[in-house]
């Protein structure tokens, strides 16, 4: 074996070891539901005991999977991150790519979080949840250009937010079909559908619209 | 005191006491979260000792709570329910209408329960819930006339009614604004319009959307 073979071999600082036990069980609960994922596997999985697992993280799986959680959190709003040049709809392919890929990528953890119910649900991962919702709304809001959403047009992101979550998961429960680009399609064109309904009463996304329309036409 | 204000004193048969139990805990979740009701409360809104409570429900609180969630849940599904007679869209606001009275009248327990994170949530109750949703789906089938839905639709439609709820909790965080009428109204229209983007890309749906064009010119 060569060194480079055997990490486990390596002595680790209290902060790399933290980040490969976090690694080890963000695999884990990304292609697993938390029911499935024991302390045994991801000490396994990372090459170690299970007394330094529980050494690092006391609280065992419960809080092993939160700070799981919101390591894929932290990932996923950087998905979001999207530099405020060229016409909005193409920018908003291309976090919409980024988004599929995690969704792709963390299947059946990203399913089980959303689903509810699991036992390892509580107040604080709903917490973690929603911050991520809630930094999908103002990244929309930055592009969008408006500093003051009005009450219309956050119900207008923020269901069209959910629906995006919904279509993840169906299209998850449905082998990942249609493929990703026409779904990534099929959102953008809901987005503006969307939109343009509240335009019908909501003067701010009315502007809104309209800008959409003449950025089209650049 | 007249007879009829005693009801306390009536001796009830077993059904008649399980659906006043229910009834009571029922009122008492749709205004408060499942953590702010306790068994004391439910004994006291029913006139009753707790003793009692826990013959009828020897679960206790999560056992009152899922048959109060169930009671709620089959309202909920009357709600759906609705003549196939007349335009669609008339008939889909009519259904509107009666969930939003719904949500209305059992504001806060809607919210603890879709939000999710709650002491009481189960894989149960999230089955619960999703017997709903997949009630809701199957009402708007029908309505299409389509027995054999096609992925794209499925998707459609599944998106369109997280979104409904979605508005809802949004709807109820915005201190009931807009009004409901103009919420069903917007929900309608964004029903149209989601299904008027499928229709580009599934022929199933646009042949739907060509018959709600022509539904509506009758």
């Amino acid at each position: 074996m060569t060194p480079s073979a055997t990490p486990a071999y390596r002595r680790l600082s209290v902060e790399e070891r933290r980040s490969q036990l976090l690694d080890a069980a963000l695999s884990l609960f990304a292609h697993r539901t938390p029911e499935d994922v024991s302390l045994d596997d991801v000490a396994e999985a990372a090459g170690v005991s299970r007394p330094l697992v529980y050494r690092y993280f006391p609280g065992g799986k419960q809080q092993l999977y939160e700070a799981a959680l919101r390591s894929a959190a932290d990932v996923l709003q950087q998905c979001f991150g999207e530099p405020r040049e060229g016409p909005l709809l193409p920018r908003l392919s291309r976090a919409l790519d980024r988004y599929l890929a995690f969704v792709d990528e963390h299947d059946t953890g990203f399913s089980a979080l959303l689903r509810g119910g699991s036992v390892v649900e509580t107040s604080r991962t709903t917490a973690i949840v929603d911050g991520v919702r809630r930094s999908a709304a103002e990244h929309i809001y930055e592009h969008l250009g408006v500093t003051d959403p009005g009450p219309r047009l956050r119900m207008t992101v923020r269901t069209w937010i959910t629906a995006v979550e919904a279509a993840s998961l169906i299209w998850l429960d449905e082998g990942k079909q249609p493929p990703a680009g026409e779904l990534r399609d099929w959102l953008v064109e809901q987005f503006v559908a969307v939109l343009t309904v509240t335009a019908g009463r909501d003067p701010q996304t009315a502007v809104l619209v309209d800008a959409l329309a003449e950025d089209g036409r650049d």
